[in-house]
């Protein structure tokens, strides 16, 4: 609910001697909001979300971009562009083995993603 | 991890029988999918988070539109179109009281939003 950045300049009692508008100010500022957006953005895209859920729900928790272009019916150059957007937002770790890249979730990013919304 | 729509579809051990890619397919089907990145896209801008914060933490659990053009630093038919894509999201409810519009979280709209990412 709070950053806690501003709690030491706070008096304990502050609250009960707020005036009549206390709340009005946003709880995040303007960089975090931009960064926490970014996030958002790249979630707003129903292929990213599919491709997410395939990743998310692959054997060994890893997908082959070569397996990610049919159940998608899209091109690969398209795929690989909405991944990049994913490993980018910090949501996907790309690994390069051999002719084909490999992408799994990044540990705890969906976690850390909900977070941004619960503690607005 | 499942909608439950085909379970009724689907032997017991599946899984256990499955081939050797029996995860190459989203979770959710394209209709799913623009729902879900409909509600993230209303999430994707710092302006509308701000606002968020700000009606999350106001007193009484809403706050009226002419005490949110000042916090951000913006012109009122802004925020009216920032509020307006939030309240289409699912996200905030509007009423209306006299001159003024009032703004309040949907209940439950945050834990929904979170379930639309943790349920991938």
């Amino acid at each position: 609910m709070n950053s806690g950045r501003t709690l030491e300049l706070t008096p304990v009692d502050a609250a009960t001697d707020a005036c009549c508008e206390p709340s009005g100010q946003p709880t995040i500022d303007t960089y975090e909001a931009q960064l926490r957006a970014s996030v958002f953005k790249a979630l707003a895209d129903p292929n990213r979300l599919r491709l997410l859920s395939i990743v998310k729900g692959s054997e060994g928790g890893e997908a082959c971009v070569c397996d990610l272009t049919e159940p998608l019916s899209l091109g690969q150059p398209t795929v690989s562009h909405h991944l990049k957007i994913l490993v980018d937002a910090g949501l996907l770790h790309r690994e390069k083995r051999g002719t084909w890249a490999y992408y799994s979730l990044v540990p705890g990013a969906i976690e850390r993603t909900t977070g941004l919304l619960e503690s607005l």
